[in-house]
């Protein structure tokens, strides 16, 4: 959970279809973003979004509707749109969504901010984008940039609340603890036995095979744990073998 | 677009609902994954998937359907699961979303990449889960931490395509050019000659009043183009309180 994400206003401007409303609800639950305003949606899909039951049932209940931009935006210090767009004549800056979203959050912790989705077929208008201090794109391919809305709206939260620390954890992160090389042994000294046993090796080649079993053995990186499981597997092995017997009568 | 992008199989198991495989199937076109495999689809959401039109109808022209998990993943050296739960028995290291994306960026320079999503309403089963090298989860608040499908795949290739280092940018972001001293003095300097003639200084607090009147525009850290504007209109409304004329008789 972000600190100060009550100060974050999602803002859908002119959304059509109450799944799309939905959707960007639920994404608003699931990263903790509680505060929905949609700027002149249509009826029936606000309706229809409202009267939904699920886990964001109460988010969009609380969903205030407005008739302007301009009002769904006056009490935020910072407004943002988002754009699928990247090459039209924009009068704002450009930011990727890995750089704005960083300002996002500087700005949370002194004031409200305002994220902008646009309709779902033309996005944000012209009109709309003269309320936005600047605006921010999803990093997409450029034969398909433009996102389901829902989607937009999951991705663009997500980068707001991911932890850039446990992605760095990723790099050195503790792995199990390995098997020492005195397990390792024990393990090629018993599959040898086995192999021995079992008629595997052939007497005339017997060191190049034994050399060729440790290096295979010494491979396989096995953890401590597994080691221990593989060593008592082949002296169960062993045993068949020494005795013959059936394990009822060990 | 992420080298190897190519080698990411993103695998739906079980998938009821032709509209999640079909918001799979743009996020992936979205962010550059073209490769999907559906395990056990439900025939009729499969076939409605494939028929639709739009951007990603090739990628779900080329999906390929599998019976078993097994056969889906056959090729793939590491087969990652996500998962909403956290606290269940879980048989295999569980990683956050931040740190597990980095782990497969790595791999899928050397092999194929399967990245496993379960149905909509109970996720991978434990059976599912018994093919995969480890687990992942999207960081959602523990109210409610189930995401819709689409939503949850657009969010884990985001994170696997997402650049690290515009994040760092924005911290020492280019700013636009700000005013020098002079041009900051001179627009105080006009200001306050307006307002002598306005009759807004007190003649008997007269310094201290252009003293604030110099904080007050120094606060405002202007760009060089907006104090250029800022000038413009200043002298034109001089120009106004010095001669009373109208424009026209400029």
């Amino acid at each position: 959970m972000l600190d100060n994400a009550d100060h974050l206003c999602v803002v859908l401007v002119g959304t059509r279809n109450p799944l799309n409303i939905g959707a960007a609800a639920r994404a608003m639950s699931n990263f903790g973003f509680l505060r929905l305003r949609l700027v002149n949606p249509y009826d029936v899909a606000f309706r229809e979004a409202r009267s939904a039951v699920g886990p964001a049932a109460d988010l969009l209940a609380c969903a205030e509707a407005y008739k302007t931009v301009a009002d769904a935006v006056a009490d935020c210090t910072l407004v943002v749109g988002t754009t699928a767009v990247r090459h039209r004549e924009l009068h704002h800056p450009l930011r990727r969504l890995e750089t704005g979203a960083r300002l996002i959050r500087n700005k949370l912790a002194v004031g409200r901010v305002a994220l902008l989705f646009g309709t779902e077929k033309t996005g944000l208008s012209n009109d709309d984008l003269s309320h936005c201090h600047w605006l921010m794109h999803i990093p997409t391919r450029e034969q398909h940039i433009s996102m389901n809305l829902g989607q937009a709206v999951a991705v663009c939260l997500y980068e707001l609340v991911r932890d850039p620390k446990r992605a760095r954890v990723a790099a050195k992160e503790k792995k199990e603890k390995r098997a020492t090389a005195r397990e390792i042994e024990r393990i090629s000294t018993e599959l040898l036995e086995a192999l021995h046993l079992s008629g595997y090796v052939n007497p005339i080649a017997v060191s190049s095979t034994e050399e060729r079993v440790r290096r295979m053995v010494r491979r396989l990186d096995l953890s401590s744990r597994d080691a221990e499981l593989w060593l008592g597997m082949l002296r169960q092995m062993l045993w068949k073998m020494r005795t013959g017997k059936s394990p009822l009568e060990k």
